[in-house]
Formats: structure tokens, C-alpha cells, sequence
């Protein structure tokens, strides 16, 4: 060790991502393969043919994961090093959140094929189910179920926004495998994934070694009012529900929120007013509440922060206000050891890099509970995703692989 | 003078209101009947059916508006005493709002009937087209092309929320006549209505005097932020569409709606978000504005502190934010003889009142441009209105159309 480099195939990554991304393409612009919908299934069939053409042995497990499977020499413990992310999308998606990390796994199998190498342990290329949540919540539900943190059960009677069962949905698309959910235990794990913000680019930097992970905390508040009209109820005797959710989306922003970098972000992507009519003053309103932070204890106060300003409006303004936890994720410190690989990678291959926190969540942070994880980040340009917009660079796509290439040889090496 | 006091045929009022209450019911309860609609359609076919019977000559005006005419004795000129308000509906409206005052008005014409005698000025039963403003705005559009306020061509060139015309709408269901707008020129005008406020309810008063209306401005406000990832994006390179357009909302409430009663309101009844996902900060936000206030000075002043507050959001926010005038009405100061002569009648009637002013708008403000008017309210329980559960009680309807009675009885004799 080490032995000599393997290749990157890029042209032919790149030819997979473009591929991958014509499945479920909008007429507008965009793809749009919403987890366990027929795109998805396209995205999947796509994706295990190319694997199959690959030599991989192909699992499926009973929450849909995809694993395709280079068998290693059989030195140690069979545990495969896993590199995986998710192929589903949101709608009108870009082609690269999820895709790349998946398709740059298959480039890293492809390289040990192609130089008719067989690395010491397996090399297994996961998509995980449902990364996204659109259709189906909590999102990075197929990595949460293979992590152990969801029962099956629970996941597969999922019911979606359209009133569909997931379990049904999975095998009406033919992916409900018969492998439970962490048979496949990897040995460490590794995603490749787009930035998705904007400090790369900022920074003009190509590699990010991601060291940790936010705390997400999502809910759902519904706030209860009275609807009256606009022009003939006093100020003094209303009890409205648009103005309550207007207050506490600016208490979040201008009281919880905070400016200081890798701090807490409070964002209000959702809000619905009810009956939502120029001149009567809602009778209801609901808004989703999503904070983000990279230590826990501020995540906590944070919310105990909301819990208590809600208290206050509810009196204040004489409406009831409910809430309901849509998704809570600690956050997540990766493995250093991996984190030291990566960095120790980016800088043999000359790249400029940082250590950073993820402030997306990923299928990294469900397995890091059961085996060393971290990720590697690429550039976003604008730190645009879940768009159409969504774009890096043909180079920094090559060059994050090949980052990804080399801590898979020295990992494998080094074991 | 005065002659015997004409009976009004309480029982017949009350029914007529339950029947036309009943046309365009919904299934859940209320009835929806908006302007131009089969079901506004069949309403005014009910109401027109009332009138032939009841001997009116009946005319139908080109923007749509109905009018049922008892012939006058012909003292003095010819322009008649009317009574008028609409038949359209919201959503889900009760049964009272508009249609109390046009079957009051049709209640008074049938108390000359009953008891064989004749006006000395035709009274003049109105119904005006589109007074909700649900489908095609401006609301009160009828009344407003009757007082020339609007011309007629551009209000039958009006696109409704759902692509269709105005015009072809109201050919589509017969109601394009063909008499001018304003042809039949009233000599005075008197409206009764449900207050839609609790302020005689709250007061345990059976009559209001309605002697100024409030003035009224809508507006939409569009404010187009940048849609990024909510858990990547830092506060300060945010550019949140959702939370501009929540600030407006919360400045409206807290910095220029008074608590004081008979001052300013600001209501924003409508807000929606774009793309409207939780883990996306909003690109566009698109929101309603209602200001109202009896003085026009002080509504001016409103305008302007949003006006000054959206210059400033927009420059810290870094977001780009346009208004759009929907409706623009000043406040109305009516007829004080007319006002008069009310209180007169209530006092006669011995029934509680006092003077008010309406924080709804109403057809009587835009006659008063043309002719002496004003308005008689009566209580809304709980000061619920555009809404199934608006109600008044029967004795208190009836007390309302006694006054309106005796108004008129009052007001031909003096002439």
C-alpha cells in the first residue's frame, strides 16, 4: 500500500448524471421524481441496470433501499464501506441533490472494475428511500428505517398528502424488497453531496470536509381565531388568526434567529390562511415552523423560546394555538477519523478545503448512528437547490468524487 | 297627513328571506350565491317573480342592476324613493346580508299594496348587481356604475378570479337589460342592513342610525424575495419573501391600527406563499391589505406609514415588493335630513337606537353621490356576518322593516 491510483471515469459520471436527471424531466425545466411515484420508479430501474452492468449484486430492502454490492477480497469482517445518498427529488428538482452522491458511488465501483482491482472489503452503493419527504414525511425516512430509528411498520403505513399508504405505493413501483432494513451493516459511510448553501462558493473553496450536522426541529402550528369582518369588528375585540402567525413568524426571525454564522435559523416556508378573503380577519391559520441548529442546547432553547411566545400570543390575543412536531433530529457530530480522511484526501489532490457544518439534513446523519459517517461537500453555485437553478460545476463534480475515490482506496487500504 | 300607518306583512318578510335564503344552499350550510353565478341567476329570478307579483314594473339596467317600480300618484317629479341593497353572496353567507334590505324594500311596496293606496313618488325596489366583489372587483360595482363612478364598459370588461368576463357572465344568465345605468335617478335612498358588527348588539340597542360609512382601502401587495434552502442559507444573506410580507402584517397591527373605538383598522385577510414548502424560504409573497377609517385624513395617513414601511423593508430585507390598488372609497358622510328622519321613526316606534357609523361598505355609499341617503341597521348576533352563522332575530328584522316603514311613509308625505 498504497497501490497505484484508480481512475475516475468522469465523462461517464457526468453522463450518469445527465442521464439520471432526463428521468421524470418537467416540461419546464426541472425533474420531478417524488419518492415511490412512477418518476421514481423510472429514477430506480435506471439506476439498478446500471448497477447490474456494473457486476453488483443488487438488494433491495423491505423499506426500498437500494444497495448495490461490489464484493471485496474478504479480508476482516464482510461489513461493506457503504457510499450512498437518495436518486428521489423534490418537485421541479435540480439533477444533483442526492443523484451525485449515489452516482458518484458507482463511479468509485466502476473504478475498481475497470482496473480489475477487488478492494478488501465490500463496496456497497445505497439510494435510500424517501430522502426528501415530500409525498410521505419525515423525510430521510428510508436511512432512518435502515438505521433503526423508525420501525418498518410505522414507515410503510405512512399516509401521504395525496391519502396514499406508502407500503402500497412501494409495491405497486415493484421496490418492496424482502432484505430487513440494516442487514446490510456498514463498516463506515461516506456521501458525497452538493453544498446546497452558499459558503463554498463564498469562499471560493472546492471541498468541504463536513464535520457535523444541525439539529432540525420542525412543527406544524395551527393557530384557532374567530373570523369576523374586516370592517366592523374594533381591533380590541379580534381574534385573529393571520395576525397571530405574522407575529410569531417576525418574533422568530427577529428574536430567535441570529445573524452570528453556524448559528440558529428560523425559517416559516409554509403559512395558509383560512378562509383566506380580503375582508374577513381569519378564522385559522397554519404555518410551518423550521429551526436549525448546530449545538443542541441552543436548538432547545430556541424552541422553548417559541413554546413560551406562543403561550403569551394564545392569552394575549384570545386564540388557541396548537402544535404539532412534523420532525426532530439532534445534531449530528460525524466520525473524525473519516472527517481526517477526507481532509487528508482533499489535500493530497491539491484542493482547497474547510472543515463545515451541514446545514441541510441528510441520509448520513440517520446511518452515522450505527456505523463512522461523514460527508463531503462540493460547491452550490448561488447555494441554489431544490430548483431547477440548482448547478456546480462539471469540474467540482469531477474533482468531489475524486475525493471521494481516494479516502474509498486509503480507507480500504488502511483497514 | 299624516294617513293611517300602512301594516307590513311580517310573516311574508320573514318567509321571503328564508326562500331566497334557500337558493343556492350548500351542502354544509349557508347558501353561495356570487354575482353572475346560476345560483345569483335563480335568486334574481326569485326576486323578479316577487315583483311581477306584486304589480311592479320591473327594469333591469345594462350593468345588470334590478329594479321594481310601484308607480307614484305624480305629485312633484318622478324620480322615486328608493330602497335598495344586493341579493349576490359570498361563500358560505348567510341569509340576511344584502337581502334583508332588497325583501324589506319589496315588504314596504307590498304594505301600499295591501292597504290599496298609492305614493305620491314612485318607490323604486333596487337590487344592485355584485356587491360582494368575490369573483369581479371592485364589489359594490353595480351601485357604482348606477352613481357613475364607473364607467359601464369597463366594468362589463372586468376578469374574474376564475378568466371569465363580466359582461358575457351577465348575458349568460339574462340580466344584461338595456336600460342606461342611472336612468332611474332617485329623489333619496334608504338602505337596511344587519350591522355585521357588534356594537348595537353589544349595546343593547334595536336600531342604528347610520349616518357616516367608513372609508376603505384595498390594496395587494406582492413581495418577491429569493427561494433557497431554509437550513443552509444564513440569516443575513436571506431574502425572505414570507417574512416581509409578515413584518407588513405585524407594523399593520401593532403601529397603525388603533385600538381606539371609530378609528383606524388594518386587516389582512388573505397571504400566500410561494413555493409554500417547510424547508424552503419563501420566493414570493402575496398578501391583501384592508385599511378603514371615518376620516379620510387620518385613512390617508395609514397609506402612507405602509407606504414608508414597505420602502424600508425592502431596502433591509433586500427584496423587491409592488401594491396594487384594489379599491380605493373615502369615507361617506350621509344625508343628515335623512338621518333625521330615521332617528325620528325609531323614536316613534319607541325602539332603542343611536348613531353610528358602518364599517362595512354598502351600495347607500355610492347613491349618496347621486341622491340624499342613508342607512338603518340592525343588530348581528355576535357581530358574525359572511358567514353561515350570521344571524339576527326574527322580532328584531321585522322592528328594522317597521322603521324603514315608517320612513318612507313619513318621508312621501312630507315631500
Amino acid at each position: 500500500m498504497p497501490e497505484p491510483t484508480l481512475a475516475l471515469d468522469a465523462a461517464r459520471l457526468l453522463a450518469d448524471i445527465r442521464a439520471l436527471g432526463a428521468v421524470g424531466a418537467d416540461p419546464g425545466g426541472g425533474r420531478t421524481r417524488i419518492a415511490l411515484s412512477d418518476a421514481d420508479q423510472a429514477g430506480r430501474d435506471l439506476l439498478v441496470r446500471w448497477m447490474r452492468e456494473l457486476g453488483l449484486q443488487v438488494h433491495i430492502d423491505r423499506i426500498g433501499n437500494v444497495f448495490g454490492i461490489l464484493p471485496g477480497s474478504g479480508g476482516g469482517d464482510a461489513r461493506p464501506l457503504m457510499i450512498g445518498s437518495h436518486i428521489d427529488t423534490v418537485r421541479h428538482a435540480g439533477a444533483l441533490d442526492g443523484c451525485y452522491g449515489v452516482l458518484a458511488g458507482l463511479a468509485v465501483a466502476r473504478a475498481y472494475r475497470s482496473a480489475g482491482r477487488t478492494p478488501r472489503r465490500p463496496i456497497a452503493v445505497a439510494a435510500f428511500t424517501n430522502e426528501e419527504g415530500v409525498r410521505y414525511q419525515p423525510d430521510m425516512m428510508g436511512s432512518l428505517v435502515f438505521a433503526g430509528g423508525l420501525s418498518l411498520d410505522a414507515a410503510l403505513a405512512t399516509v401521504g398528502t395525496d391519502g396514499t399508504r406508502l407500503g402500497e405505493e412501494l409495491a405497486r413501483i415493484g421496490y418492496a424488497g424482502d432484505l430487513a432494513p440494516g442487514a446490510i451493516a456498514p463498516h463506515a459511510y461516506l456521501e458525497l453531496h452538493i453544498e446546497q448553501g452558499p459558503v463554498l462558493e463564498a469562499e471560493g473553496l472546492q471541498i468541504g470536509v463536513v464535520e457535523r450536522l444541525q439539529g432540525i426541529s420542525w412543527q406544524r402550528i395551527t393557530v384557532h381565531g374567530t373570523a369576523n369582518h374586516a370592517g366592523t369588528t374594533p381591533t380590541r375585540l379580534r381574534h385573529d388568526a393571520g395576525y397571530a402567525a405574522c407575529a410569531v413568524v417576525a418574533f422568530l426571525r427577529e428574536q430567535v434567529a441570529s445573524a452570528a454564522p453556524g448559528s440558529t435559523l428560523a425559517t416559516t416556508g409554509s403559512l395558509r390562511l383560512a378562509p383566506d378573503l380580503i375582508n374577513v380577519i381569519p378564522r385559522q391559520a397554519t404555518f410551518t415552523v423550521d429551526l436549525r441548529d448546530p449545538d443542541e442546547a441552543r436548538l432547545q432553547a430556541a424552541e422553548q423560546q417559541l413554546a413560551d411566545f406562543l403561550v403569551q400570543l394564545a392569552e394575549r390575543e384570545g386564540v388557541v394555538i396548537e402544535t404539532e412536531r412534523l420532525a426532530r433530529f439532534a445534531p449530528v457530530v460525524f466520525d473524525a477519523g473519516l472527517a481526517d480522511a477526507i481532509e487528508a484526501s482533499a489535500r493530497r489532490l491539491g484542493c482547497t478545503h474547510r472543515r463545515m457544518t451541514s446545514g441541510a439534513g441528510h441520509d448520513a446523519q440517520m446511518v452515522a448512528r450505527i456505523a463512522p459517517a461523514a460527508m463531503i461537500f462540493v460547491p452550490s453555485q448561488g447555494g441554489i437547490s431544490h430548483n431547477p437553478r440548482e448547478h456546480t460545476d462539471d469540474a467540482q463534480l469531477v474533482l468531489g468524487a475524486q475525493v471521494l475515490l481516494d479516502v474509498v482506496q486509503h480507507h480500504l487500504a488502511a483497514d
